[in-house]
């Protein structure tokens, strides 16, 4: 066992009850051993390794260099250097892992499974259960909720599979919270130093960063992780130079993995503290600064990067304007403060997991003359609403209505291939594969419809249940007689549609390295007020804006904006699995590790700024994982506004305010 | 209420103690009315019409007329004139009817029933809740038997459906036996008057046939059945004249309906019964009189229908070889008998039961790197097998493994359209769809092979999951490979299939009338041993011979077989709902209702003859509905040869037989 609460066996039974008992009846006897719980103790024991084969628990290192930051932080006007350090945080969501597995009499296993990766646990399954991937099936029903921890295959999923083979019947199996801490695969904590150079107007010159990520006692996402934090830096502002050293290490703790904004919301948290206190040196706002530095549409970053669209400085404008940040920044009385923070993610990432040159996204739509139309997309609605913004994508572009379109998603032996629901890339990626599908469609309606008009089919569009000439919108044909018409003649209307993002050295790009085919962005403000007599911060106000592309779905990119910020809210403030010396976790339940709830719901104002990304499909990015990159740096900025400390170790508990109070008292 | 067991209220609640109570609850206050039992006594009083609208209680009379049947008939060497009585009986499949309906949060209905007909099941919600169709999703789950009884829309569908409306919560109905009996839809009482002629070699001149059909209290699927007995004379036997007039005549009973052969069954009883004695006055046996006349491939019947292909002579020389008929009959010591019967059946047929001109069966297709083959049909599994043969048609025309399809079936929304599984349907209509999709598919991987193998695309096939050059077989790609090409370049692998059978004037008929696309065909021959003193008959052996085209599975074949040989043996001698004066069955559950057992069940000994129709997807016909054809009059044919008496009037009971013996012993 490399870490309090893994697995080391499994119990099916008819009840609970009968479970629970036979597990009682299992001795294990464990011989203890060092306990490793910090990074940089573990790096230093390479007499205590957590795995045999892994010298120093270094189980990564990674090192980038682009252009010449040494020379660059030389000829910088002001130098600013600093530690930071985030906690260890859970993604709490709602639904616990939840698997059931049953085989059919021919043999094959279909897997329910709450995951955001259908395709990726049915691969792995194939490989622990040693059977071929389509006498496989996985299907995931409604998903409560994954931010990432459900972006890697659960033990749950795999003994459900295991004891339903042993058994010859159906297994379920439901984590306790407490197994889905011990799970985890939640937010890396960063050791992070940072050195950021500016000239005398502010204009970042280099960054130096170096990244020791607690990993815990597995690898999983862990070198993923690692490099997105490295990529990280090279945006939303320009970075002419760069240099990354990166360390993941193993600790005797549960894994450490991707989490809602993976691998951003650490450097952020550094990155946008810093950019305030540099403003300062260079006599210019935080807004100042950041709209000085800000990225614009057809930037290329100095790792290679091409950013096709960017609203950035429209967000920054946006939430600034909207809360009087200016008017209000330094200015308010003592123990309230406002702080202002950028960020931006990917949406989509160019390659998978593993060596594949197959479509990312795949679609299938098929129209009936009664059932009415059907997508089939291998997609996962994991609560985030994709199922939603699948059919609003493949109605508009069908001329239909959404609420009649059927999805059909994240299965796989329903749907056509998906790499899942992570990294924000089903309404970019999915939506262009759906975009393809519903051309098909048209492209066979049009020619029934061009035919009975007398017009010319590329004339031709649908809207509303009907196909008109754009010219002559008069000459129209009633959507279903056509669908009619195919039908009768030519049997199913099928169209099917897939999308790959651009690769390194793609035309897409022209040759730039395919990080995310598109980037969404955003940028809040932040109000504070710090209880000077407990220490207790309150965050009052969040002015948020961001760069989504066109909303799909306006109400669900709010969603994903308050979500967002709660979700960095309990990360700022109160979120941090506390680990006993001897590795046993301490508070492994939603009551004693503290999640913000509606009672310390801000006020949110949120905007979608004005934006059309030509490259995506109805002009659409991320929205999902954006928002939740500015959060904490904007209130620990707010927080350096309201009392003048600025704290660089998360959570920013009451403890650590009224301790830095006393010594500001003191000093 | 027009019958004793008519629903007149439902009622919904959580658990079936409390639903109980609830209709324990409701007083209903009946007023008696006059009760007819008996359509000639229904057809006699006006007085008491059963529907206000319908005067004599005639609901439907259909009259045909072929050719000059009196005068053929006029100059007849023999003609024998009788009358035939069928009785009362239900498909007692062994899963009641149930349905589970639940609404979605957004006004869309799914609807899981144990039906054999989704669409039409679909289409009547529709009217029903007054809910456009694609806002409904009729989902069909593994059914426990149809035979004919789940061809209808049952009322447990529909107040499932609209209690779970009016509760806004998920409401399942399964009824209980005797709510099967009083839904019915079971076979058609008739009352047969058939007059044969033939010339002094035995030849077949023409037949006058006059049915009144028993329809219970309501229309269903009645005038169907009335007509289906009108063209079951003109087969298996050349028919050059002939008449027909039918009545369907309400009365206050459960609806009666379709039921495996439908319109087959009651007739065939009473002309193959005929067959023997008119054998007998022309001085041939009764093999040589079916010989004689029995159809051959490209027959076109008097009422125009064409029959494609027949291997009924070889049906008909098997089950008489086999058997030693010859040899026994006429032979066997008293009390023993054997008997020989022919049959055909319908392989789907021409038209919708409503206005459409779309086709009848659809099928698609999807391949899919990992999940493999991807089979979407909305055709239905009722048990008989349906799922595997399609499985099997798709897998053979792709070169793939059938067990590695996974089939998608009897779902509206998942699966393209298909009418259904009834009239023997599937194998046929669907399986030309299947092979359609396959051919797409085909042509798409042949591309890619042709290129990869230096050959031409249209001298490939496949097979074993290797697509080789028929003409230099080690030219071979691997199917997966091919596949994995296709779809990493063009995205998701989809092809699809449809077919409508002709229609009158279709071009593959030449015209002729579109009954069925073919048919199938059976002989068989049946010993029995009539216990002289009880009066029981004992069935000791049926030796069949089948034309169902080449088998598909020729298991499932076996199976439906002998599933028609022990349903056919329970009507012909056991099985008959009772109804008492006032209109209540008196034997509504399968304790009363006898249907024969493992108990009953005869040595079957059953042969597929060789056959391969050029018209069917891989050759292959009907061969559910056909085998039940002969079963009767076979055994009423071995009881005639047992001991001498003729039994018109089924099901031979013990009684019947005592009272004929001690008759016979008086004479």
């Amino acid at each position: 066992m490399r870490y309090s609460g893994e697995g080391v066996a499994a119990v099916a039974a008819v009840e609970e009850e009968t479970a629970e008992e036979a597990l009682e009846l299992i001795t294990v006897e464990y011989e203890p051993l060092p306990v490793l719980l910090d990074p940089l103790e573990a790096m230093a024991r390479d007499d205590v390794r957590i795995h045999e084969n892994v010298p120093y628990n270094l189980m990564y290192e990674g090192n980038q260099e682009f252009g010449d930051p040494d020379g660059a932080l030389a000829r910088s006007a002001y130098v600013l250097e600093k530690e930071f350090k985030t906690s260890y945080v859970n993604h709490a969501f709602l639904e616990p892992h939840a698997a059931l597995a049953a085989f059919s009499p021919n043999g094959e296993l279909t897997l329910y499974a709450s995951t955001q990766i259908p395709h990726y646990l049915h691969r792995t399954l194939s490989l622990v259960l040693q059977m071929p991937m389509h006498k496989i099936r996985v299907s995931v029903p409604t998903v409560g909720g994954g931010f990432g921890g459900k972006g890697e295959v659960s033990s749950a999923e795999l003994c459900a599979a295991l004891l339903a083979r042993k058994t010859g019947r159906p297994v379920k199996v439901t984590y306790e919270r407490s197994e889905v801490f011990a799970q985890h695969k939640g937010r890396h904590p960063c050791l992070i130093k940072m050195k950021i150079g500016v000239d005398k107007d502010g204009l970042i010159q280099a960054v130096d960063f170096d990244n020791i990520l607690d990993g815990g006692a597995y690898a999983g996402w862990g070198i993923v992780v690692l490099f997105y934090t490295a990529a990280m830096i090279h945006l939303p502002y320009k970075v002419p130079n760069a240099r990354f050293r990166g360390r993941r290490v193993f600790t005797n703790k549960p894994t450490t993995g991707a989490m809602r904004g993976l691998g951003g919301v650490q450097p952020r948290f550094a990155m946008e503290s810093m950019l305030d206190e540099l403003a300062g040196l260079a006599g210019i706002s935080p807004y100042e600064i950041r709209m000085r530095n800000a990225v614009e549409s057809g930037y290329t970053t100095k790792s290679n990067v091409y950013v096709p669209h960017s609203e950035f400085k429209k967000c920054l404008q946006t939430a600034v304007e909207k809360s009087g940040y200016l008017e209000k920044h330094g200015k308010l009385p003592f123990g309230r403060g406002i702080g202002l923070a950028g960020g931006y993610y990917i949406s989509g990432t160019a390659y998978t997991l593993y060596m594949s040159y197959k479509p990312h996204s795949s679609a299938m739509i098929r129209v009936d003359t009664e059932a009415g139309v059907t997508l089939y997309c291998g997609a996962t609605d994991i609560g985030q609403g994709s199922d939603t913004v699948m059919a609003q994508m493949a109605a508009e572009a069908l001329g239909v209505k959404y609420e009649d379109v059927h999805v059909v998603s994240g299965d796989t032996t329903l749907a056509p291939f998906d790499l899942g629901s992570f990294a924000s890339r089903v309404t970019y990626g999915t939506g262009q594969a759906i975009k393809m599908a519903a051309a098909e469609i048209n492209k066979k309606l049009f020619a029934i419809a061009a035919a009975e008009l007398g017009v010319r089919a590329e004339h031709l569009t649908a809207k509303d249940y009907r196909i008109f000439s754009r010219f002559e919108p008069k000459k129209a044909l009633d959507w279903h007689q056509a669908v009619e018409k195919y039908i009768d003649a030519q049997g199913p209307l099928v169209g099917v549609g897939h999308y790959t993002p651009p690769r390194t050295g793609g035309k897409f790009q022209g040759g730039k390295i395919g990080q995310s085919p598109t980037f969404g962005f955003s940028a809040q403000v932040t109000e504070v007020e710090v209880d000077l007599e407990t220490g207790r911060v309150k965050v009052l106000k969040v002015t948020e804006a961001g760069d989504c592309g066109q909303a799909i779905n306006p109400m669900s990119v709010e969603g994903q904006v308050e979500g967002s910020i709660l979700m960095g809210m309990g990360q700022a403030l109160y979120e941090e699995i506390k680990v006993a010396p001897d590795g046993k976790i301490l508070n492994p339940n939603l009551h004693d590790y503290k999640i913000p709830t509606a009672m310390e719901l801000p006020a949110i104002d949120s905007t979608i700024v004005e934006s059309y990304d030509p490259t995506a499909p109805f002009g659409a990015k991320e929205s999902g994982e954006g928002p939740i990159q500015p959060v904490i740096p904007a209130i620990a900025n707010a927080v350096a506004d309201a009392i003048g400390v600025r704290f660089t170790d998360l959570p920013i508990t009451p403890e650590k305010v009224l301790r830095a109070l006393k010594e500001k008292q003191r000093g």
